[in-house]
């Protein structure tokens, strides 16, 4: 494999594991409070734009990890809105 | 431009600018306790490789979204770490 392909590959696996610690954080403690309800929508939409991207450029890296990202922000944002994040807004 | 191009840039937008409301709200709640330390730490490793996956296939999006995100995780990790993240860890 290409030595930059292995770079995007890490990079992406990276930025999409970073979201298990919050994950797992957020399912633990029941909140979500301090967690940006905006920040999570826009993102989320900025993945599915990064995700067609990929797609377009052909980029293996990209395409993978947004799919992984979109699924934990995904979870982030229910959580968020379901169970955890009622003391504050924004 | 090209439609690809303006789709990573518009992508690149989201991701970044994202980070924002997350900046603002922990400076004004000063509260960041429910932000994963570790899914900061990660996230920002992952940024910085993407950066030089950017530089190495020659994507300016990428280049530049990862830059600018790479500023905004780095006041989130410092807020987290100086003033707003007492009562949890992890």
């Amino acid at each position: 494999m290409e030595t930059v392909t292995t770079i995007g590959l890490v990079a992406g696996f990276c930025t999409t594991v970073s979201f298990l610690p919050q994950v797992v954080k957020t399912v633990k403690t029941h909140r979500a409070d301090d967690l940006s309800f905006a920040m999570l929508l826009i993102f989320l939409v900025g993945l599915a734009l990064w995700f067609f991207y990929g797609i377009a450029i052909g980029s293996l890296p990209i395409i993978i990890a947004n799919s992984v990202t979109i699924g934990l922000v995904s979870v982030l944002i229910l959580l968020k809105w379901r169970c955890c994040g009622t003391r504050t807004t924004g």
